[in-house]
């Protein structure tokens, strides 16, 4: 009678895919057969495909804007990998409950400085859990599914190989703070073209003031609590859903009114500032 | 013994979500990593992420096309919600025995009236099942993932909040039939291009006639069953599978080829009126 | 005390979805919640929803590249279908362990010989196992998600219909190989943009030599095991991850820098040829 609560048990696995892929290439099908055929009962999450391609930083961004939120244990396999076949390693990480495997370049960076302080990341190296034959373009179907799969069955991350000491880490953006005047940079365009900047809410005060979006002086906008609350049309700024300065038009799409994309500058001067100046 | 009982139950029940979110933002990630978090066994079921940002109409057609064709109890959550963070309020509709979840802004209108005569709605209340923090700007994640879940273990709908005796419902575009003909409008565009429109079936009569779309007599169209009794090219007028005039090019995209998008007069003359007129 | 263990073992039943609906029209939902109405708890996989509307051979090739790395028993539902409604038949075919159900058209092609010598093919015809009412235009909803649903029951394929003798097949395009060079076109284009064509890895030799694409000859071009190994910008020549000539921009999109696409021819030239010619 025990079989059933242990098929049971690994119903509850949970594995999360996030990769560049795109919708239309068979790579997405591929590696979810490769999981479903080493554990047929796990639940796999699609969370993108769509990740421009190669863009390790968009990666990095939007794994921090999901990743925390689900429960421990999940395993979030990430596949924005421009060097697959090259020597750069595959990174096994435990963080906060998240479990999480994504190649080693930078991709990580926000999520693991989001979930703890003290990750425990390991090389991906035990070939027994790969597919026998390991093609060099397409590490996602022939190592990161088979040891996604394995780890949903209950292989610990110890056997999948050594602890890592040092890995690569994308360098925070430059954001600088002066008394009167706050300057970052965008670093996400969502898919409503809302601006998340690296400025954190708590370094703006919601006063009229001067805004600069790359090398445009903006006068008019409106500090608002959410989108509604200005006409269709309008520029706000506001303090987005994970607590960043975020530009946004309301009803309408900021990065194209503004110009504006990922690593677009953004100053905001308070009014004693502009009065100075 | 009893519980993996339970957790069949659990795992029995299903949630399917329809936002405007896109692919490459992480907001369907954090909704569905909350929603795992207050219940790892549910399935979710992805209807769509692609509707047009703060597209309601679109929503709601989408809804009708979708949600009558599931099992009952089945929980769906729609976030297509420009007034997120405003006093809108969040419906929760018992109808036909399907669970809806969304914005009270219209985008049930056209499900909840193919569901029921007799829909039960609550407004959304009860802020223990929601995130202990709500932001202003992502209801998604802290109000309608949360209480999904929650309704997914079997928490009942009454113990969301108090019935509802109003809510936002989109006016029916107007549609005019006369002795010799009828005019309606294009409600919804497909994947195909294929315009869908207000006219019910069974007031058309499959002769020969006028067809305008827009401004545009179109003489030349065939009525035809289904897209491959024409030759590719051709326009064409059929019933749609949910019982609806549609035009279509077959092989072909009629949206491009006849300048057609939502709410695009459509005006259907049966031969004893041309030849009147 | 039996049902538990049934409805785990209905729980383990997989099935995967490719379609060219798009994304944003409720054409899979219908098809997700008809499956679910007849089987609540099979595991429903999204392979594709953006197979170019109509194109028969992207999904050829599509599904032989995904189908074969799934557990034995998936079944695969296919709904690219021009012909829908007419009196062309519905397939289902089990080769290699795999479950597929496609309509006639030759989607079927490639993952038929990839996966066994001898598929088994039947017409789908029997009715009472589909929707009551079948539209001209929604056999995905009316015809394959019911069928399908059923099979994943364990409802035996030779139940669904008789065994068919003949279907269509795909003609693979030419592929000419002489002592010193060897021709073949553009099989696929992926989400990247790399060049995936119909000639084998083991057919060429990685040595310097011409490589014409379309009907421009190019001389620079690299030989790499992987994308990395080369500049970024360099146009390489590599075995695909089903082993296959594969053509790429290292970090780039090789589509849109050579203006290839599906169809578009590929000649490599062996040095000694070239010194000849």
């Amino acid at each position: 009678m025990g079989e059933p609560i242990v098929r049971e048990f690994r119903a509850m696995s949970l594995i999360t895919l996030t990769t560049d892929f795109g919708s239309a290439s068979p790579y997405v099908a591929a590696m979810k057969g490769v999981i479903l055929s080493v554990n047929p009962a796990v639940a796999i999450h699609d969370l993108s495909h769509a990740i421009p391609p190669q863009d390790v930083k968009h990666a990095a961004q939007f794994l921090a804007g999901g990743v925390p939120f689900y429960p421990p244990k999940t395993i979030h396999v990430c596949v924005v990998d421009p060097g697959v076949g090259s020597d750069r390693a595959i990174l096994l990480a435990e963080a906060g409950g998240q479990v999480l495997l994504a190649p080693d370049n930078g991709c990580l960076t926000e999520v693991l400085a989001a979930l703890s302080d003290r990750p425990v990341v390991r090389r991906v190296a035990e070939r027994r859990f790969w597919r026998p034959t390991v093609s060099a373009t397409f590490h996602g179907r022939d190592i990161f599914a088979p040891v996604a799969a394995h780890l949903s069955l209950g292989v610990p991350p110890a056997d999948m190989g050594p602890v890592a000491t040092a890995w690569v880490t994308l360098s925070p953006p430059e954001m600088r703070k002066g008394l009167n005047q706050v300057a970052g940079e965008v670093m996400f365009v969502d898919g409503f073209g809302n601006l998340i900047t690296n400025i954190p809410a708590e370094s703006v005060t919601r006063q009229p003031g001067g805004l600069k979006i790359g090398k445009d002086w903006r006068t008019r906008f409106s500090w608002v609590r959410t989108y509604s609350d200005a006409a269709p049309g309008t520029v706000v700024a506001l303090v987005s859903s994970d607590g960043r300065l975020e530009l946004a038009v309301a009803q309408g799409n900021a990065a194209k009114v503004l110009h504006a994309t990922v690593g677009t500058g953004v100053t905001l001067v308070f009014p004693s500032a502009k009065e100075a100046g």
